[in-house]
């Protein structure tokens, strides 16, 4: 008999450790509900068409002379921009790339709510993109309160961070040594919402007040590239 | 007597249960060591002394007319540089800003082995302290395959990732809006010291052939900042 007793104890036991070990791996997969999306790009890019990004789904569908069906460090960026469904908060010193900013039309007009935070000296540099995604109607804002308004990051849906060294033009993209981290890690993402929202409203328009030592602050001299 | 059992039972499921509980939250604590190092710094930052970086402990040893004992972004910034101990991986396009170069010359002298890479063109420029690095004995290497190598990144022990938009110059700490990422994030800094290691073997000058074709794509004409 106490034996039998014995052995019913030790079952129960093992029954009740079996069934915590369930429940905490239970637990755990709850509080961490997958990996948190890290990577990072390195430029320059491979150069190949990236016509398929704009009008999926076939990537043999453009005749064009680029290498097709290729996955290049240019085509993620694009593709994580283009995962946009309801917001793009764009803050970037010099925007000439022209499928950047085919790209950012695109969401546009797919209703995706854009803004554009940019630098004022190098949005009128030729080639700049700015004067583009203003006509097409999205919401454009210039930095005047400091000597650069440096940043290259953008935040899709509120979510997904892309950031790094890559100015949004050609040469970055085809021809220099350039980083983009795209993550969606909440630790890093929300310090640029924030600061995205605190430059956004610093340099709105009707609010306008650009002081004699702002604009003597503004100085070209040294490199800041 | 049933009754009795019937209580040691539940007894004996509950300790098992609370055991199994404990190692699991001990097992998680070992799987997960602590919360990964995710911040971000933003720029301008405040002007402040940043003695004590380099003397500690006292923040008043210093009787320069700066605020004193202020925490800022670019005290920050020298603070995670300096908790270098074993090496200090630097790529970055533009150099010139004596505090870091403090803090860089500081490390190599406390036997934390240095190796900068930095752009062809712009170690030249005025203010570059890339000839202040050199003469210290720190292996600087130039990059010479691309129109710039625009990096702004600096790997800790080979675990502590410093980049973003910061060119390490006075004006950019200073004047300009600028994002810097610190992370020990593995999926974020395993790529950059993989491309450090990758752009230090390419730039080694016992292996340069600067073709004519390289040399005719370092075109100034387009903005790089």
């Amino acid at each position: 008999m106490s034996l039998m007793w014995t052995v019913k104890v030790v079952g129960l036991g093992a029954v009740a450790l079996s069934l915590s070990l369930e429940a905490l791996a239970w637990l755990h997969r709850r509080l961490r509900p997958g990996k948190i999306l890290n990577e990072v790009l390195f430029f320059p890019s491979e150069t190949a068409c990236v016509q398929h990004i704009f009008t999926p789904p076939s990537p043999y569908s453009c005749f064009c002379s680029l290498p097709h069906g290729v996955e290049t460090s240019f085509s993620r960026l694009l593709s994580y921009l283009m995962s946009a469904s309801s917001s793009l908060d764009l803050c970037v010193f010099a925007f000439s790339n022209m499928d950047l900013c085919r790209a950012v039309v695109a969401l546009h007009h797919r209703g995706v709510n854009v803004r554009v935070l940019t630098d004022k000296d190098y949005s009128a540099i030729t080639g700049s993109q700015i004067g583009v995604l203003r006509k097409a109607g999205i919401c454009v804002r210039s930095d005047i309160n400091s000597v650069y308004m440096h940043h290259k990051f953008a935040v899709v849906d509120g979510r997904l961070l892309i950031t790094g060294s890559l100015n949004w033009t050609l040469t970055a993209v085809q021809s220099n040594m350039e980083n983009v981290i795209i993550t969606e890690e909440p630790d890093l993402v929300r310090p640029f919402i924030q600061e995205f929202r605190r430059l956004w409203m610093q340099n709105d328009p009707t609010q306008y007040h650009d002081s004699s030592e702002q604009k003597a602050a503004r100085v070209m001299g040294e490199s800041n590239n």
